[in-house]
């Protein structure tokens, strides 16, 4: 029997890229203090600041949510919980009901935003349409994104925490390198920040492989979503996900490897932020004077 | 039936990432083309200069060979093939006569360098030892750079041009990611030269697939060889590969956006010159005062 690095109990889980080995109570704790060591190491938090979690309602962000609790009460922090409604019919329900439960026995404060109030249409009526240039996944992004800002800037929260983690930080770093978006690895950066825009982005997870969060979700009895969203559509991500799993098998701590090695070639990009201009629209930072939000909002007003 | 975008012949293969389709003569010449443009593009050779190419005996170098000879003729550039003798028996012996019939064919000088004479061994005796912390691949890459710098001083040289293709190119760059070896990305830079060092080395052929160079081989009539390397060992390399053609063939040009990521980032790597010291043994530029061949060397004579 293998026994857990930290006390005398039964080990359940071998962090193979460490050697460490866990008993439920250790890993639990082993996570929690890795988020807590990533946000002193990029400096993600400080002292007086407000800080919003993007809550969707799955395991990854019920998760984050748990550990921001933990840590912020301890650093007396204040602390909102942010969910965007897409309009999904037969899906989101359940995790934004999930979100909300949680969330009232944590007594965190829920901002709830809507595509349909932010914007005139849900997800489901959007997507209707064929006039649209991008994958369901990017047009539903960049419109989450907005909506979690607008939830942020409700709910006067300076700073949001997404649940990427590790897994979804490389993937998305290969993915430019794969689409040639070679500018965007600079916004990946955690110091990144847009100088005319009152929020921060941080990552809180971004250094606990995917197993990690799963495995924790599961340890502290959050819910999994029974369904998968209808629109869900991988394509190039799945193809980069299973290749770093099958790595990571092969040789594991590959992908903490080459997690390490993005961080740096990051770091050589220093995006300018003089760059961006206000949207003409809605007075966002836009690359080009008009946002995406808006560019696509308008596509779609227009054919609804 | 499809006809060649050249002439009216029949096309016998189509360039996927660009459409393009071609016959025979203009698949040979639209190779030929493009190395000439990668050649000019990043102005890998120069007035006068006397050019080094660099001769395995395998498809690879003797396209290059066969290339460089009509290019260098049509710029009046000297040109000289260099190959090296590893000392492996049974498999080096057909590569090499193959490398000597075709440059005595074309009337090329040719320097071959070996192991043995070099170093006092052969790789063969070099891999029979246990004491290697580096895989048979690793050191015998180590040991043959230094072999054909040796035949490139010995010919007068002072560009070596190598037959790395564009798959060669982005697996190295993804491998050095996951090994961590971040800050080799700078030496992959076309334009990157030792500064100490009398020799600067191109790859002409960076931006062709494999599969190019291979279908240029086989319709030139170039050999291939009928055994492998009996030390092949290939690992992470050979699994980054079998990703990117899987990529390719769902995405078609994705390996070449990946391509022209990868020189984007690694245009924001400049090595400092500087760094290099001489090697303390035989004087050649070293990060550390002593070269990696000379380590490795020296080991191997210890226990010989």
């Amino acid at each position: 029997m293998e026994i857990c690095s930290k006390c005398s109990s039964p080990s359940f889980y071998t962090r193979r890229y460490s050697g460490e080995k866990f008993c439920e109570v250790h890993f639990k704790e082993s996570v929690i203090s890795k988020v807590s060591r990533t946000i002193s190491k990029y400096g993600m938090l400080k002292y007086g600041e407000r800080v919003g979690v993007a809550v969707s309602g799955g395991k990854d962000s019920l998760s984050l949510l748990l550990i921001m609790e933990k840590l912020c009460r301890k650093k007396g922090l204040e602390l909102t919980a942010l969910t965007v409604d897409e309009g999904i019919e037969g899906y989101r329900d359940e995790a934004i009901s999930n979100a909300t439960s949680i969330t009232k026995k944590l007594g965190i404060r829920h901002v709830v935003v809507s595509y349909r109030e932010l914007f005139g249409f849900t997800l489901d009526k959007a997507l209707r349409q064929d006039d649209r240039d991008v994958s369901s996944c990017s047009f539903c992004g960049v419109m989450r994104r907005r909506a979690i800002d607008e939830a942020a800037l409700r709910a006067g929260v300076n700073v949001v925490a997404t649940a990427h983690n590790l897994d979804d930080f490389v993937q998305t770093f290969l993915m430019n390198l794969l689409h040639g978006d070679v500018e965007r690895l600079g916004f990946m950066s955690p110091s990144y920040k847009d100088g005319a825009f009152p929020l921060r982005r941080i990552k809180p997870m971004m250094e606990l492989y995917e197993e990690e969060t799963a495995l924790f979700a599961y340890l502290s009895g959050i819910p999994f979503q029974s369904v998968s969203c209808p629109y869900m559509h991988e394509g190039l991500r799945s193809e980069v996900r299973d290749f770093l799993n099958q790595l990571e098998a092969k040789h594991p701590g590959m992908k903490y490897v080459l997690f390490n090695s993005c961080m740096e070639v990051i770091s050589h990009f220093n995006i300018s932020k003089e760059k961006s201009k206000p949207c003409k629209f809605c007075g966002m930072p836009s690359s080009s004077g008009i946002c995406g939000t808006c560019r696509m909002a308008r596509l779609v007003r227009g054919g609804v």
